[in-house]
C-alpha cells in the first residue's frame, strides 16, 4: 500500500466518476500539475490568450460500449459531452479537435457512420472540427475505436458560472428526466431486453443554454449529470460551498419505464449516468422564468430543491411521506465505460 | 470494396503516418468535416477567438509500445510531440488538455511517473495543464495506457510558417540528427539488444524555435518529422506546394548506430520516425544563421537540400557519386504504436 489513500493498482471505480476519481485526481494529478486554472475544477478551464476575452476549454475520451445504443452512438456522445462541458460554464462551443484510436480491422463503413454523427452535432453546436489525430493500433490494442475531443469556446455569460458560489435560499432544477443514458447502456450491455422506447438522452446542451443567456446574472451554477448521476452533482456543489442541499424526491423527474428499471435492478435514478441532462442552481426569483424556458426545449425539466445552510456539505432527500435521508454519493465502479 | 481508395476495414497503414493515412483523412474525415481551417491541413489549426489574436491548436493521441524507452517513455512523448506541432507553426505552447485511457490494474506508481515526468516537459514549454479526463476500461480493453493531449497556444511567427509557400532556391535544413526515435522503439519491441547508447530524439521544440523567432519572415516552413519520418515531411511539401525538392544524400545527419541499424535491417533512416527533430525550409540568405541557431542547440544540425522547380512534387536523393534517384515515401505500416 502506498502512504496515500489510493491502493497500488488502477480500479475500475478509478474512473467512475466518483470519490476514488476524486482520490486518484488528487494524489496524483493535481500533485504534478496543480495550478490556479486546474485547480479551479470546474467542467471547463478558462482563461485569456492572445488579448483575448475569456477562452474556455474542456477534454473527454470516450469508450462507450455499445458503440451504438437506442439515442445516440460514441460519435454522437463525443461531439455531445465536450460541447456540453463547455455550455455548462455559459461557453459558446466553437472550435473542437478529434482523436481517434481505432483497432486494426475496425470496418470503415461503421466509421463513416460514427464521422456522420459527430457532424451532425457539430453543426447543433455551431462548432468547427478543426484538427485531428488517427492512431491505429494492433488488434487487441483497443476495443474497436476509443475518441477523444476538446473543445475550446467563447464564454458567453458573466460571471461565468460555478458551483462554489452556491448559497442558502438558492432553487435547484434539473433540465429533464433523468438516468435515461445509464438505464439503456445498462440494458444493452447486459443483454436486458428493452421493448419500451428508452432512449439514452445524449444531446447537445447549448441550444437550451444560449436560451437562458438572458438569466445569466441569475444562473449560479449548471452541471451536465454524466458519469455518477445528479447524485455526484449535488454531492460536490455541496462539498465545495460547504452548504447543504435539500431534494424533493418526488420532484426529480423520470421516465416510467427508467423508474421501473431501477426498481427492478436496485439502482437510484440519481445514480445513473445521463448525456444531455444537467443540474442548475438559480436564484430564487428567476427559478420560474428558467423553468419556463428549460421546459420549451424538455418537457420534463423541474425544480427538485433548494441550497440551504443546514446539513453543509450533504445532500438530504426528503420524501412525499415526510421522511428524511441522505442521498448517498455514487461509489465503486457504477458502469464502466458508460461513457 | 467501397467505391473510393479504401478497402473495407482499417488496416495498420491507415495509422502509419504515409499515403493511406492521408487516403483515410480524405475520403472519411475531410468528407465529413471540411472546413476552410481543416483543409489547411498544417501541425496545428489556427483560428481567432472571443476577439484574439492567431490561435493555434492541436491534438495527438499516444500509444506507444513500449511505454518507457531510452530517452523518454509515453508521457514525456505525449507533452513534447503535441506541443511541438504547436511549435511547428511558430506558436508558443500556454495550456494543454489530457485524457488518460487507463487498463484496469495498471499500477499507480507508473502513473505517477509518466505523470512527473508529463510535468517536467511541461515546465520546458512554459505550458500549463489546465483540463483533465481519466477513463478507466476493464482489463483488455487498452494495452496499458493511452493519453490525448491538445494543446492551445500563441502564434509569435508573422506570418505563419506554411508548407504551400515554398519556392525554388530555398533551402532545406534538418534540426539534428534522424531516425533515433523509430530505431530505438523497434530495437526494443524486436528485443534487439542495444548497448550502444542509442536513445530517441524525443524533445521540446519550443526553446529552438523560440530562439529562431528573429528569422520568422525568412523561415517559410517547419515540420517535425514524425510518423513517416523526413521522408514523409519532403513529399507532403513537394506535394502541397508543387515544386521539386532535391536532397544531398551524404549531408543528412544520421547517427553511426542508427546507421548501422538501418543497414542491418535494411530500412532507410529517412524514413524512421522522430520526435524532435524538425525539417526547415528558409530563404537562401538566412540559412547559415538559422543553421547556426539551430546548431547551439544540437550540433548535428544540418542543411540537406533545395526546392528546385524541375520535378515537381518529386523528392531527389543526389547521392555522393553524383547518382540521383527518387526519394521513396512511406507507405504501409512502417511501425504502429511509434508514438
Amino acid at each position: 500500500m502506498n502512504t496515500s489513500d489510493l491502493p497500488e493498482h488502477i480500479r475500475l471505480s478509478h474512473g467512475g466518476g466518483g470519490q476514488e476519481t476524486q482520490t486518484l485526481i488528487r494524489e496524483v494529478f493535481y500533485r504534478s500539475f496543480g495550478n490556479d486554472i486546474l485547480l479551479q475544477a470546474e467542467d471547463s478551464a478558462l482563461f485569456h490568450l492572445n488579448n483575448s476575452a475569456h477562452i474556455a476549454m474542456t477534454t473527454d475520451s470516450y469508450t462507450v460500449s455499445p458503440r451504438f445504443f437506442p439515442g445516440g452512438n460514441i460519435g454522437k456522445i463525443a461531439v455531445c459531452g465536450t460541447c456540453n462541458d463547455l455550455a455548462m460554464v455559459g461557453a459558446k462551443p466553437c472550435y473542437l479537435s478529434c482523436g481517434f484510436i481505432i483497432e486494426e480491422g475496425f470496418a470503415i463503413a461503421e466509421l463513416r457512420q460514427i464521422a456522420t454523427s459527430m457532424a451532425s452535432e457539430l453543426s447543433t453546436n455551431g462548432c468547427q472540427l478543426v484538427t485531428g489525430d488517427t492512431k491505429v493500433v494492433p488488434r487487441g490494442g483497443v476495443d474497436g475505436i476509443y475518441i477523444n475531443t476538446t473543445a475550446v469556446g467563447e464564454c458567453c455569460f458573466t460571471p461565468p458560472p460555478s458551483s462554489s458560489s452556491l448559497k442558502p435560499g438558492q432553487v435547484l432544477l434539473v433540465s429533464g428526466n433523468i438516468g435515461s443514458h445509464g438505464a439503456v447502456i445498462f440494458c444493452h450491455r447486459e443483454g436486458i431486453d428493452v421493448d419500451s422506447g428508452m432512449q439514452s438522452d445524449c444531446r447537445s446542451l447549448w441550444p437550451v443554454v444560449h436560451a437562458l443567456l438572458p438569466f445569466q446574472r441569475e444562473i449560479v451554477a449548471m452541471r451536465d449529470a454524466t458519469r455518477g448521476g445528479i447524485a455526484a452533482v449535488l454531492h460536490e456543489w455541496a462539498d465545495q460551498s460547504e452548504t447543504g442541499i435539500q431534494i424533493e424526491a418526488s420532484s426529480v423527474p423520470v421516465q416510467n419505464e427508467v423508474q421501473g428499471f431501477c426498481e427492478m435492478m436496485g439502482f437510484e435514478p440519481w445514480h445513473l449516468a445521463n448525456e444531455g441532462t444537467f443540474v442548475l442552481a438559480v436564484e430564487a426569483q428567476a427559478a420560474q422564468a428558467v423553468l419556463d424556458i428549460l421546459r420549451k426545449h424538455r418537457s420534463s425539466a423541474a425544480i427538485i430543491g433548494q441550497v440551504i445552510a443546514e446539513h453543509p456539505q450533504r445532500v438530504i432527500l426528503q420524501t412525499p411521506w415526510g421522511t428524511r435521508s441522505f442521498m448517498e454519493p455514487p461509489t465503486g465502479e457504477l458502469l464502466p465505460r458508460i461513457c
